[in-house]
C-alpha cells in the first residue's frame, strides 16, 4: 500500500530555542528535513541509497509560515506529504502541530530539484519517483 | 539620510556546509536575521534597543529560493531591504551574491509581525516605522 | 528503584554533517544536553520544572573525546551517568557508541554548576540532589 | 615575522542565544573553528588550500571552560595561538573576551590531529608545520 503521508515526533531541545523561548524560525527547517527522510524510509528507499546511486534531492525553494511557537520540552508532530511529482522535481508539504494539543504550529513547502552526481539537474529515478504519490492536503 | 539598503557579509565557515560541500539551506536564514539586525542599526536603531522597549519583530512569513550554492569559505554579500511597511508588520528582503563573483546565490522575504511584551499583535513604535522605508528592489 | 544511567538515541541528519561526510564535532554537544535532560526526567523531574523552581543547571565545563565519526543517517547511541555530585555542582558523563555496531565514538564530560534565578551559584535543591546517584563508568 | 596569535571578532546573533538570553554553550566551539581558520590564513595558507593538498586537521579533543556568557549583540573576541605542535597533531589554544569589557568569557583547546585523504593519521605537511609557531599563552 503506498505512504501516502507519513507523521515524525520531535522534541524541542535547549539548543533550538531563543531568548523568547520559543524555537528560532529556522530550526523548523532542520524537522522538514527529517520528515521527508522518514517519508521515503516509509515508503522504501533510504535517501542515503539515493545518494549512492548517485542522485541528490536538493531544496529548491522553501517556504514557511509560523503560527504559534513552539516551546522547550514540547513534542512536535510533523505532517508530510508529496504534493507535487514532475519528472525533475518533487514538492513536499508539511504541517507541524503541538503533539498534545494539536495547535497548528507551521504549515512548510520545499521545491526540491533531481541532481546527478555532477550537480546538473536530472530526471528522478524511475524507481524513486515509483515511491512517491502526490496527494491532496492530508486532514 | 535614510537607510534604502545595507549590505552584510558574512564568510562560510566548516559548520555550515554539509556533505555536499555547500552551505545547507537552512543556514541563509541566519544571515538574513543578522542582515536585517545590521540593517536596522545602520538605520538607527539596535534590535536590542527595540526589545528593551518591550517590542518584539518576529518572523510570520519566511521564503528562499536557492539559485546557486554558496561553498566553504566563499564570502556572501546579503543585501537587504525594506520592500512594505504596515501598521503591524514590515517585509524585508533579501538577495545573496557571492562576493567576489557576483553571482546570484539566494533570494528571500521574511514578513515580520511587531508583538508586545505579551506576544500580542501591535502597531510598530512610531520611533521604529520612521527608520524603515519601503523602496524598489535594488539593482 | 534509582536511576543509575541512562540510554537515548539519536539519528544523524543532514544538517548535523560537514564536507567529510561526519558529524560536525560540536554537535555532539547538543545530544550530551538531550542525554541529560531524559536522564533527568527518568529519574523523576523534568528540566523544565527545574527551572519553573527558578534554578538553572548551566555547563561550566565541557570536554570531548572524537574516537571514530558518526556518519549521515547513522543510530548513535548516548549513554549518561552521574560521575559527582557536590552542593553546587553535578559532573554528567556520556559514552556515545554507533547503536548497531557498538564501536565507541565519543566520550565526554560536563561540570554543570547550580544557579538561582539571579544566575548565582546555589545549592541543589534538595528534591533534585535526591534524583542524581553518582556511580562509577557503566559498562 | 611569524604570527605568534591572532584575533578574530564575532557579532553574538539571535540564532546563538537561549532561552537564558546568553550564547548556548556549544556555538562557541564554531567561533573556535573560525579563529584557527583565520589563524592558518593569517599565517599564510587557507584550510581550503590544506583539503586540496589532500589533508586534514580534525579535532580530536575539545575543552571549553566557562567563565562568563555572553549576550545578545555583544561583540566577542577569540584569541587563538598554537600551545603545541607534534609530527602529527597541533593544539590551540583559545581565550574568548568580551571585546569592549575585556572580561573573560571562555578558555577553550582544542587538540588537532592530521589525516591524509583516507582519514587516516599522517604527519603534517612540512610547509604546514613551518607556519604553525607553538608559543607560552599570550597576555
Amino acid at each position: 500500500m503506498p505512504v501516502t503521508h507519513s507523521d515524525t515526533v520531535a522534541r524541542v531541545n535547549y539548543s533550538e530555542i531563543d531568548a523568547m523561548g520559543v524555537v528560532y524560525h529556522s530550526r523548523y527547517a532542520v524537522w522538514l528535513d527529517v520528515a521527508r527522510t522518514e517519508h521515503l524510509r516509509q515508503a522504501g528507499m533510504t535517501y542515503r541509497e539515493l545518494e549512492a546511486m548517485g542522485f541528490f534531492l536538493v531544496v529548491g525553494d522553501l517556504t514557511m509560515r509560523y503560527h504559534r511557537p513552539a516551546r522547550y520540552d514540547d513534542l512536535v508532530q510533523v505532517r508530510c506529504w508529496v504534493r507535487e511529482l514532475a519528472s525533475r522535481r518533487v514538492t513536499f508539504a508539511y504541517r507541524l502541530t503541538h503533539a498534545e494539543t494539536g495547535a497548528l504550529l507551521v504549515s512548510a513547502e520545499t521545491r526540491m530539484l533531481s541532481l546527478n552526481h555532477k550537480f546538473e539537474p536530472t530526471r528522478l529515478p524511475a524507481e524513486v519517483a515509483a515511491l512517491l504519490h502526490p496527494v491532496g492536503d492530508p486532514a
